[in-house]
């Protein structure tokens, strides 16, 4: 067993709608390029929208990608999925989307996004986000969310993210 | 097995902060009393702050609380847990408390109670709110929470919803 | 707040086939009966066969029942599950059947009744068994199960691990 | 987005004790191996002893290897995890190991793994077995797991099982 340590690579999830808007998906394939040009793993939900946007990107880049899927079906997962990971365990799947990557960034999103949104930012992990959600307290804005101009600006701050820590 | 169909109450989840004012606990143990004085089953994440307010009223009542806790121990509940369900899922148990309720109630709250408000409204289940999150996309405000007044109007609102359906 | 801490009970899980003979059947609704008879709360993963029935004896003592349910839907549950946790987690809820009990009863059982076994003497939960499976490593005999005569054999027994903890 | 459809490669779980035997480990490294050379991904639960040695030999051959953890820190995976899952959810990630393969091979193994031989009985998935236990019911002995003669043996009778369907 004298193999050298593998050096994993860092993990981004790049989270939103499964139905996504045509700019959208182009913001989302783009962060997924950028992350595997700088040799990140892209972690998705593994379905459609801006998962399989992401995904594509980072595949053309030559890069990476996890499909954390909610059924238990592989084939379930977006064609450019590598690893795909049927849990079976429905929207609760969400979580684990969050725990598999070191940052996350918003693209968009439903109430799904929003809901791994706020579990990243319960386990303080660095969430980046792109014409995503805004949140309110008592009339306040959150400042959770670190907000990002574009593609090239979001997975420059994830990464600043991921290896600060 | 001639015992007869147990009627099984409905049940609605109160969530919220584990840690929480003075107020948001008064208004979340009112909540619980007015909840099982109406025969409704109180699901909570079984913890400190609203958790336990919720379930001390619901106790008052005599009513009938859940715990479904992240943890693995039983001894992690508050003391006005009826069953508590040691999940060992961690955070992923936010998916169980909405699961396990036919409406949510949202008393004040952190990232964790956003990340359940999320699932539910995901689930398309109803969630009425008392001074917790405001969502917004695109700078237009989300009408998914429904907002309530006190703690009377917020069981009404609840009870209304589950009757409906 | 001045709510006295509840007592809460404690739990035995029964676990079994949903499709089960008519004598484990039988079996299981006297050990459910003997549980509630002795404030037992019934633990079982909610659908029919040996659950059904552990939930049908317990409530003919007027006892508890959790049912810890594969699907989403509170209506997969048997009509003597008091409280239905509709987990959405598949069979991964088996893990969580066993984590809300402090012993556990098998009665018959297939492979998910096997793995319900497995995950609790993982944890180091005492395990009785009644007709259920044998397990051998290299020739020799796992002495894991603690083997019962009958229902009130394995209800004595589950209750003197529960107590002697 | 016209990427090519990534043909993803099929997925073995290969499943045994974090703490292992010289032999098994020998054996579970050489089943690595030579799944790697097929051109499977080798799935673990990503810790030490049978899924070290497996993920080692994986990469000795140059494949892909995804490590699905109980906890929720990345560097609880052994250094030959390529692609570390971790899930948070403690001994109900073994549900997820099984679901993520499309065949399991069990090398030894305790009651860890057990659960998982059971829960992949349980989906009708085939599950090849190494000195691992045997199940008997009603003092048969249960059919379900697929003897194999040594490492090359459990790699053919897996791949000619998910090739198969």
């Amino acid at each position: 067993m004298a193999t050298a340590p593998h050096p994993r690579a860092p993990a981004v999830a790049v989270i939103g709608a499964g139905q996504a808007t045509p700019a959208e998906q182009h913001t989302a394939q783009r962060v997924g390029f950028l992350l595997a040009e700088a040799g990140v793993t892209v972690v998705t939900g593994g379905l459609g929208g801006v998962m399989a946007a992401a995904c594509a990107g980072a595949r053309q880049a030559g890069g990476l990608t996890v499909g954390i899927l909610p059924g238990t079906r592989h084939d379930d997962a977006n064609p450019n999925v590598v690893v795909s990971i049927p849990t079976g365990l429905g929207e609760a799947r969400n979580a684990l989307v969050v725990r598999a990557a070191h940052a996350v960034i918003a693209v968009g999103g439903e109430y799904g996004t929003l809901s791994e949104i706020a579990l990243a930012l319960k386990a303080a992990m660095p969430v980046v986000g792109l014409g995503t959600w805004e949140l309110h307290r008592d009339g306040t804005a959150d400042s959770g969310i670190i907000p990002a101009a574009d593609a090239a600006d979001a997975v420059r701050l994830a990464l600043e993210q991921v290896r600060g820590t």
